[in-house]
């Protein structure tokens, strides 16, 4: 079978200090689509063309951050097959029952050595992306609200012990390497970017010394105007960015990186190049970083390797 | 394993009735870059950002056309698991040595039901995209000589028995079906995208009394406005364009068709959305067959049902 | 004085059939901002990013087409001025009353050699373009209903005699000709583009044996893209589009034709070059008229000619 | 007369610290066409898209700068007014004669207020856009050649005096004040934006105590794509990138500040709204200069207001 295990990032729930002014930033600004609010007062949304019922979960709390990452797996068997080869592999596992997140099914939960709890689900309910599935138009109205993403693309995770992350993730969940970054010592990785389709990334991480920080989620848009238009609406709304619009050298992507409400970095992207297994992986040297991640300035801004939720 | 089994589409044979005005077509004007010639008198290019050795094949002959597509898979015992499991489902299998195409691992050949000869293959030597894996940049000058695509994205292809090679595609060979258009009757298929990763199609079919015909061989751009500096470029060096600039409603993609010096039909397109197996697939019916192909025009063209090669 | 005499195309009246189902589509499907209604039952527009109160007046009629042009001159004293030249040229004026078109100060009007009606004016009231006049943002929310051009550009007028109205244009309204298509004999104008500004075309001429017939009415978008996503919302819409997205060679311009529900054809486009007077004009010869109108297709529709109303 | 008095500018001689290097950098990584070198060693270039001989001249020198900036008049009739206008209104001017930079006319030299050398010209060698005047293309390979802007389109000057310098340009040069930005004091002109066309710009100033001083000068870009592009470009020269992309709030204008090899800032844009005589300015009060510059920053850099040449 052609796809199969780990298919895509499917949900992120994220911690905000105050959940009704990151509600209407998450709905107006970024311009996803509420999509309902639990008992627990965690509030659901899904970009206009994802199908599933929700990729991003809003939970209030004293300090922002993530809470945890959830891929969806190809099937129910799937899900039973990669708990099994988590626990063979060393790593817990605990399930947490379907529904505990609204019309998602049973998720397998576990830790990665970087610290960030990751999950496995097979099912969550297709609400559809305001397309009939017969004749469908190639956009709607609702991809014009606020900046409108297509979808919740990746994120990029700061924590540490990154070799045995990567160990886990290509061994065990089927992932590839797609770029690295090299520490001084030109071995040590100080970041890798890894990929369980032929996206260039599913999944990135930063050498950090503090486990489970957020550096930022990201959303897909589908072109480079796009992304000057996220940034005019973002100054509109006097959204704090922290750079772009700019080039990555890695994965080649177009983006902008700014600050929701609660400090949590969000980006908005386009473009990046196809990354299948069989590629070699890129590596950038220590001292090429600035042009690994901003491509035009050559440079990091102070906040890129400090600034985190 | 995340991505397994059939990776991608990875080459082409084209049959082409002047050899030396094609590789000057296919060099110049489309902007591949050559890579090789063979004793059999065969030209190799493979576009700028593709990283195996060769893509498109050109082949002189009396008439034009389509010998064979191959699609890369995983690793050495995936093409063996493959082989046996085409062999299992009835589906005779031949091999072919490798180095037979130039570059290019032992392939496993047999005949699909719509007439088409396809082939799957494990190695084929990496000869990179003109940038070095250490410390690239993101495209390099090769990508503005002619039309300069990134990569062989698919084909279209036209033959009898959809249904047979839908089966064959999903139970076999690990593809999903993307989207689909409907007969009158509102069951036989007219015409299939089916999908091996995430991209709207990797391969794609349309119902036609005559077996083993091709429409079109397709060719990814970076960006709509790629599509309009390609049908500049197109008319700058007299190629017939047979529609576009215009969008397709299937895949969402932004395109042109026109036609090779030998009458070949070639799309260069760019966008589409990101299609994985758990999504529903799409259903046009036959009364919006128009929209579902051209969706500006809203209605087929006359060459789009009767011009193949 | 660097810009005096005639400024630009201010303001057209369109006959329409149906008024009711036609200010819907100038207002929701092209997008076009409704600024007022007067007595005699007119509907006006402008576009967002026009500053004078309307650009486009609606006029129920028993048949479609253009009623009269009106052009916008530096002052007071500029009008006066070109009405003495006018006259002394040869060109009977009238006056009409200010006010009689809402918000728009006394015109002189004329008819040229093509029998189509212009008018000079002066004033008309600046009711803004949704933005302050202090600390204003690049667009606002209106750009973006509809197709949302940012004004009304110019339009194509069928009529004969196009060698007496270039002189008049030339010689007494300080326009200069940008482009020529000649016909089969080599000297006579089958089509001519003069601009009374640095724009690639201000107003433009199709010799056409009946007088005072419209082409199209030409909106002005911001780039290639939005000509795709007006071509997306064309098609959304069910609009009948008459070719395109697609770029000419005359101005360089990427374009759609489409026609309004009375059959008045309407443009999108995006781009072209600039043209100062100093400029040798370009000139396309009648083997070349395809290009010169469709690059890509290189060849005219059978609509082009044929047409207008 | 529509388009009357100075027209555009139209050619700036730069002072270069290292000539080759310098004619270098201008022909291949901005892409520009050398078209002449005169015995004084200057070395001339044009974009790709001018039909003039020149546009800008390089001079080698000890330190970096402006030297002079000339604007194209409509014709010999104009510039001998202007002389007599200037002179009237109390502004020695000089001659320069035909010939002294090659392949144009007699120059009208003036100091301006803001202590910067400007000439007046009417006269240039057309020697076209390398493409015909009959049945041309829409640009040719030139246009690809490096960044390969369409024009040199204006620069921004800093000096004092900026309320007398308005009132020259728009007493006796026919220029209109388009934007302006005021001091804490909401009265004095921090910056000035000012045309002699309907470009957004065709000069700009901002106050500073040194005369004569050079902010950058600026290319036209086709699209905000190109402005990308424009930005690989420079990372792959390692041109040292101010700012970028990004956007103005003032003229809208999509952007890149970067430094030639001598420290001169260039500006490659795209974009900008058009801007008539009759349109009120738009002002920018001080406490909004952050986005009135950088649309999505908000705030100004260090080096805007500090570093000139």
């Amino acid at each position: 079978m052609a796809t199969t295990g780990v298919m895509r990032p499917g949900h992120i729930q994220l911690r905000v200090l105050d959940l009704d002014e990151s509600t209407t930033f998450y709905k107006d600004v970024l311009g996803l689509v509420e999509t309902g609010r639990d008992a627990a007062g965690r509030v659901y949304f899904k970009a206009w063309d994802e199908r599933d019922h929700n990729s991003v979960v809003l939970r209030q709390a004293d300090r922002a951050g993530v809470d945890l990452i959830g891929f969806k797996v190809k099937d129910k068997a799937t899900l039973e097959q990669l708990d099994k080869d988590l626990q063979a592999y060393g790593v817990a596992t605990e399930r947490v029952p379907a529904g505990e997140l609204l019309e998602t099914g049973e998720r397998v939960r576990f830790t990665i050595p970087t610290g960030h709890v990751l999950e496995l689900y097979a099912d969550k309910t297709d609400v559809g992306n305001g397309q009939p599935y017969t004749n469908p138009d190639p956009w709607i109205p609702a991809a014009e609200h606020g900046i409108g993403p297509h979808r919740f693309d990746h994120c990029l995770l700061y924590g540490p012990n990154l070799e045995q992350t990567l160990e886990l993730f290509t061994q065990v969940l089927g992932f590839h390497l797609v770029e690295r970054v090299l520490m001084e010592d030109g071995k040590s990785l100080l970041a890798m970017f890894i990929s369980c389709s032929h996206k260039a990334h599913d999944l990135a991480f930063v050498c950090h010394p503090e486990p489970g920080k957020l550096h930022h989620v990201s959303f897909l848009l589908g072109s480079w105007e796009q992304v000057l238009r996220a940034a005019d609406i973002m100054s509109m709304n006097r959204v704090s960015i922290d750079i772009g619009p700019t080039r990555h050298g890695i994965t080649r992507g177009t983006t902008i990186y700014a600050f929701d409400p609660s400090g949590n970095r969000f980006e908005t992207f386009s473009g990046g190049y196809e990354s299948y297994p069989d590629h070699q992986p890129i590596t950038w040297t220590f001292d090429e970083v600035g042009p690994a991640i901003f491509y035009h300035d050559r440079k990091l801004n102070e906040r890129f390797l400090s600034v985190v939720t």
